[in-house]
């Protein structure tokens, strides 16, 4: 996908997400993130957390635990609607625990709301692909 | 949630999405349904769809499948910034097949661009919850 440059910089947004994530850097998350009262986060196999505060003790919760993760985002599309933008992206997981590396894949919708010329995240959408069918892979353009 | 005039038109939409579901009725999907090749749709487990073509087809198929999906939404709320509006609801089914009934939970952000003065899915992620988790219960208000 060629990004408009205010698509890169909804795309940027999305980077600093999965940076601060990768970092575990709840700085970082205080940064990308929206802090309303109606921002909601839903971890895979989560139901929604709803409200920053939520949020943010789960993001803390998950930075304080011994495994680590690391993501990259692949197949991203943006798309903007005024002061909308949502983002679409599988993300590529390595959790590294004390004796061994698991990686995984998610699909995750990131929803950004600009505020005051910066897009920060209000919703984050993730969940487990167990596996990529050939539907799938084919629709999205995983496999061509 | 207390919803405004406009925030109630939005959960219609919504409503409307589940009502066609229950009842696999493609024609209604066409109504709920963005038709635009940057519609995208997640069902639980699967990576994204890109496309109405892709979003509708795998509509076509579930509808056709021998099992019944019966959907209700709840812990509705409805966020509207310009003419972009998402709801996020837990999504409580029961799968109906020749010889046994299965219930599942499935959390769910749906978003609706508003077009013609009317507000139409643009994108739906959903995503299995296996379990609710206490952390995740009492964050969303399930229970109290």
């Amino acid at each position: 996908m060629v990004l408009s440059p205010e698509q890169q910089a909804v795309a940027d947004a999305n980077d600093a997400f999965y940076t601060a994530l990768t970092n575990s850097d709840l700085q970082a998350m205080d940064e990308v993130w929206f802090p309303a009262d109606w921002t909601e986060c839903v971890h895979p196999g989560w139901a929604a957390l709803r409200g920053w505060d939520s949020v943010r003790e789960s993001w803390r919760l998950i930075f304080e635990s011994p495994t680590r993760i690391v993501v990259s985002a692949s197949e991203v599309r943006v798309r903007i609607v005024g002061d909308v933008a949502w983002v679409s992206c599988l993300e590529r997981m390595a959790t590294t625990d004390v004796e061994e590396i698991h990686t995984s894949l998610a699909q995750a919708t990131n929803l950004f709301v600009r505020h005051d010329g910066r897009w920060r995240m209000a919703v984050h959408h993730a969940s487990a692909v167990p596996f990529l069918t050939p539907h799938a892979t084919t629709e999205s353009g995983l496999v061509n």
